[in-house]
């Protein structure tokens, strides 16, 4: 920060963030709510089909966090939770000193089955189905340099 | 849900959806990380503003927590961690049975006006200056209907 200055938003930028941050808000506290009706929060949900895309349905506890976009330690209390509720389990590789593993339990695989139509029916309900294809498109193309900046300073 | 197929999401819809979860994770984390270093939360600043741009620094907590989208239990937690900060203060209105106000003290009003540059630096390095102004027109347009959908089922 220098002595310039602040270059304030204008109305347009503005209005812009306002309606990322309130969508983005609304829509995060809905989905967790639909879940909720399944003992599943959002999070969770969201460890569950990564875990269950990979192969094994397995991931190293680091690129699980790095999937999830959130600190190890955080992955780690989330993990434990999802441990005790029978969805995922903790394993350690003797062969690989990178440390620990997390693991689809056979509960937690016939939980992401069970309840992905749901969730995907939520997520257009809410958001998907109310917007254009050119919209869609339009979002993935603004997001890209966002996601690639903030990616790269990780 | 019905017995009907799940309409999984198509790969243009699916590649929108999880460009939206990333940008704003991503965001939400660098723009907490960039507050920290004045002791602040991404969640504390929006109380701070919002509080800054009401006449009398003050807003009812029912208003405050629909106007900052989060539960009234949530809020009352985050109002304490600030009030212990001493940030705000909870002021009960005599004349007013509809209950307690949040109120920005002359160190909230203080913190505020000099984190606001550094925040919107932050929020311009990293969202805002990544995107044209057509993209955030079009970030606008295509998020009103999302808001105006979620904000009618609150």
């Amino acid at each position: 920060m220098n002595d310039e200055e602040p270059r304030w938003l204008t109305s347009t930028e503005q209005r812009a963030w306002r309606a990322h941050l309130a969508a983005h808000k609304l829509l995060e506290h809905r989905l967790d709510r639909d879940l909720q009706a399944f003992k599943l929060s959002l999070n969770d949900y969201e460890i569950l089909v990564n875990l269950s895309e990979t192969s094994g349905h397995r991931m190293r506890m680091s690129d699980l966090a790095d999937a999830t976009i959130q600190s190890r330690s955080r992955l780690s209390h989330q993990i434990s939770r999802m441990e005790a509720a029978g969805l995922v389990a903790r394993e350690n590789c003797p062969d690989d000193r990178r440390g620990t593993f997390a693991v689809l339990t056979e509960h937690g695989w016939e939980t992401i089955q069970k309840i992905a139509p749901h969730h995907v029916a939520s997520v257009r309900q809410h958001f998907i189905d109310l917007l254009t294809d050119d919209q869609l498109h339009g979002l993935e193309a603004a997001y890209a340099p966002v996601v690639d900046h903030l990616k790269s300073l990780r």
